[in-house]
C-alpha cells in the first residue's frame, strides 16, 4: 500500500493526470505536481478545482523543480512524503526522476522511454540504453519501477499480454495507432514536437525473424480496416514498446504502426530533407548557435492549445497472432476514444487523454498493492486484468474481436 | 573618367564581379574586395588568378570590413582611392555603403534594393523607402549612383527602356524570369535564401491601371512559351524594377513573373505556413531568442556550392506592348544564359552570373563616362544602348522578337 502522489511535468499529459488523480483522491491520497514553470501547475490545479474534480476532500498542491536535478527531486519527495512518482514531464527527465525515487524509495511511473537530448534512435533495445541498467538496483533497494505505463506504450503492452495468455505461443503482434482525428489547423502534432519528430526521424526499428530489421520511415506502409474509424494507412514506426515485448516474446515478430495522412508525410518530408527536424545545433550566419528542431517547436501549435477545436475519435490496438491447441488463433484488442469527450471531461484533447489516464490506472494499481512490484518492471509483464478493470471505469474500455481484425466484437471481459 | 573599384561583398555573385572586373582591369584599374570575413574575399582572388582572368597587370586586394559601418567604408574607399563601389553585399548595407559613396565622392552601383532586416515588402515604390530619400543629396554632391544595375532588376530595365524608345506609347511591360537549371539538390534557392525567400512572403506589388495592385504570392500564375527554355509557368511576384519602372512609365502596366515548379512552391508553401519563413524572432522552449528564416538559411546548401553541378539554362526576358503610329506593338527582349557555361569560365552558377556580369558593365560605363550621371539613377534612366553593347561582348547577349514572344527572332541591334 502506497499513498500521496507527485506529478512531475505540466504538459498535455500531465493535465490529464491531474484530473484523473483527483478523481481518484479517495485512493492516491495527497496530490502534488511540481514543473520548472510554477505557474503551469497552479493553472491544471485551478483546472481541476474548477470541475469539482476531487472525489473527496484533500490537498493539491504545486511545487517549481528542475527535474533535470536529481537531489532536487528527491528532496521535493521526502518534503511532500509522496510514495509514488508519475513522472509526465519531458522524456529528458526520467533518468533523473528514477534516480529520486531509487533514493527515496519512492515507486516510479512514467509513459515514455528516457531520452539522450543529443540522440536520435540509439541502438536497440532502447531500454537496454538507460532503465534497463537501474533495473538490478531497483530490485535490490525494493523499489517499483513501472515503465512506458500511457497508452502506448503502455495499454497495448498490457493489450499484447492479455492476448498472449489465451495462447500457447505468440507468432505476432502488431500494435496500431490511428488518430483520425482533426485539430483543424494547418500542422501540428499532438504532443511535443520535439519528441514526436524525434520518433520518426532515425531508424525504424522492429522485430522480425527473431532479429532486428531496419527500415527508414515511411518506407513500409499498410492498409488496416479499424472499428469505428474506418480504413487508414499506417506506417511501420520505430516505438519503445517494441523494444520492451522484443524481449518478452522474443519468438514473436514485434511491429509497431502508426497512421499518418498525405499532408503530415509531405510536411515531415519537407522539413526532415531539409535538416530541419535535425537534434544536432547548426550554425546562423551572425553566429548564434541553434537546434533546428527547436526552432520547428517555437513556431508550431502548442499541443495543448489544440484541444477546445478537437474533434473525432483515436483507435488503437493490437493484432495479435499465436497458437492454441495447434491452432492459428487472433485477436483484435482496442481501444476508441473520442477527442470532445476527453476535451469536456478534463480539457485536453484525446493524444493527451490516451496517455494520462493508463499512468493513473496504474498508480492505483500501485496504490493497492496490485502492482507495486518492488523491482522495475515494463507493463506486459504485470497482470492486465486489475488495469483493464480500472481503465474500463475511468474512461478507456478495452474491446476485443475474436478472430481478428473485423471478428466478434465484445468487451475484454465478456 | 573614373578608375579603380571596390567591391562590397563575398558571395556568389561578388566571385562573378571579381573576375569580370579583373577580365576588363584595363578600363576598371585597380580592383579591391572587400566583406567581413576577409579569407573570402581571398578565396575570390585566388580563384580570380587561378583562371588567369586579370587582362592587364594590376593590383586585385582583399580588405576586411563591416559594411553597416559607414565610416569604415569611407576610410576603405579613401585607403583604396577607389572611385567606383560596387555593392553586392547583402541588400541590408546598401544605405550605409551609399552613405559612404557621399562622403567620398566615389560612384555607387548595387544589384538589389535595400531592406530593413525587420520589414518585409513595404509600401511601394520600395525605392522610394530608402535610397530615393537620398537622390537630391547626390544631385547636389554630383555623386553617381545607379540602382538595381544586376539583371533583374537591371537589364529587364534596359530592355524596357530600349522597347519603350521603339514606341510612341508603352502600354504594359512584363518581366519574365525563367531558370530552367537543374542543381540536382532537394531544395535549395539560387541566392541568398534570406533574401530569396523575403521577396515572396508579402505582398505582391503590381503596377496596374494607374495604381498599385496587391495580390499573393502564387496567386496568379501564367504559363510562357520562351525560346530555348520552353513552356514555364511563371508567378506574378513582388520585385524592385516594377517599382522604378512604375514611377518612369506610370502608362505602362508593369508586372514581374517568376518562374517556379511545383516543388518549389511545396517547399515553400510548408514553410511559410508553419511560420518558418518569419524574419520577426520566436522564442525556444528553453529560451533563445532566434528568427526562424535565419535558421532555415543556415541549414539550406550556400548557393554558391551549387555551380559546379548546375546544369541547364535561364531565360530571361521583357514582353513589352505599346503604340507606334497609333499601331498596337509587341517586342520580347531577351537573354539566355548557361549554368554550365557560367561555372567554366568564373566558378559560378547562372543565377550569380546573369547578376554579376551586368554590374561590371554598368562600372565599366561608369569608367568611361557615359553612364557617370552625377546623381542618382534608375537604369531604365540611363541610355541602354553602350550597356546591351557590353553586355554582347562579356557574356550576356542581348536578343529580341519582333511582334512578341515567337515572332521574328534576332539581335538586339541587328
Amino acid at each position: 500500500m502506497k499513498r500521496n502522489v507527485l506529478i512531475i511535468g505540466a504538459g498535455g499529459v500531465a493535465q490529464v493526470v491531474a484530473h484523473k488523480c483527483a478523481q481518484n483522491n479517495d485512493i492516491l491520497g495527497e496530490l502534488h505536481i511540481a514543473s520548472r514553470t510554477r505557474a503551469k501547475c497552479d493553472a491544471i490545479i485551478e483546472g481541476v478545482v474548477a470541475k469539482g474534480a476531487m472525489k473527496v476532500p484533500g490537498t493539491f498542491s504545486s511545487h517549481a523543480v528542475d527535474a533535470m536535478d536529481s537531489a532536487a527531486v528527491a528532496a521535493l519527495i521526502r518534503d511532500t512524503g509522496a510514495e509514488i512518482v508519475i513522472n509526465v514531464g519531458s522524456s529528458f527527465v526520467n533518468m533523473t526522476v528514477l534516480d529520486a525515487c531509487l533514493e527515496t524509495g519512492a515507486a516510479y511511473i512514467d509513459t515514455a522511454i528516457h531520452e539522450d537530448p543529443k540522440k536520435i534512435c540509439e541502438a536497440p533495445p532502447w531500454y537496454g540504453n538507460y532503465e534497463w541498467k537501474k533495473r538490478d538496483l531497483c530490485a535490490a533497494k525494493g523499489v517499483t519501477a513501472i515503465l512506458g505505463a500511457g497508452f502506448d506504450p503502455g495499454v497495448v503492452n498490457a493489450y499484447a499480454r492479455f492476448a498472449a495468455d489465451q495462447m500457447d505461443e505468440v507468432t505476432s503482434i502488431d500494435i496500431v495507432d490511428i488518430n483520425a482525428g482533426s485539430h483543424g489547423r494547418y500542422f501540428a502534432t499532438n504532443f511535443d514536437p520535439e519528441i514526436n519528430f524525434r520518433e520518426f526521424t532515425g531508424t525504424v526499428y522492429s522485430w522480425q525473424n527473431g532479429g532486428w530489421q531496419e527500415n527508414a520511415m515511411f518506407e513500409v506502409g499498410q492498409d488496416w480496416d479499424l472499428p469505428v474509424v474506418g480504413t487508414c494507412r499506417a506506417y511501420l514506426s520505430g516505438h519503445d514498446e517494441v523494444h520492451s515485448l522484443a524481449a518478452n516474446y522474443p519468438k514473436a515478430d514485434v511491429r509497431f504502426w502508426m497512421g499518418f495522412g498525405a499532408h503530415y508525410i509531405n510536411v515531415f518530408t519537407v522539413l526532415k530533407n531539409l535538416g530541419l527536424l535535425s537534434e544536432q545545433p547548426v550554425k546562423t550566419a551572425e553566429g548564434l548557435e541553434v537546434v533546428p528542431l527547436k526552432v520547428v517547436k517555437a513556431v508550431l501549435p502548442d499541443p495543448a492549445s489544440l484541444a477546445p477545436d478537437y474533434t473525432g475519435k483515436t483507435c488503437i490496438g493490437d493484432v495479435v497472432k499465436g497458437v492454441k491447441d495447434g491452432k492459428p488463433v487472433e485477436l483484435f484488442v482496442y481501444n476508441v476514444a473520442d477527442h470532445k469527450e476527453a476535451y469536456e471531461e478534463v480539457g485536453s484533447q484525446g493524444i493527451s487523454y490516451t496517455a494520462g489516464v493508463p499512468v493513473v490506472a496504474a498508480a492505483m494499481l500501485v496504490a493497492s498493492g496490485e502492482w507495486d512490484a518492488k523491482t522495475m518492471k515494463n507493463v506486459e509483464e504485470l497482470d492486465p486484468k486489475p488495469f483493464l478493470t480500472i481503465l474500463d471505469r475511468i474512461g478507456l474500455p478495452t474491446r476485443v474481436q475474436i478472430g481478428g481484425l473485423g471478428g466478434e466484437d465484445r468487451a475484454w471481459n465478456a
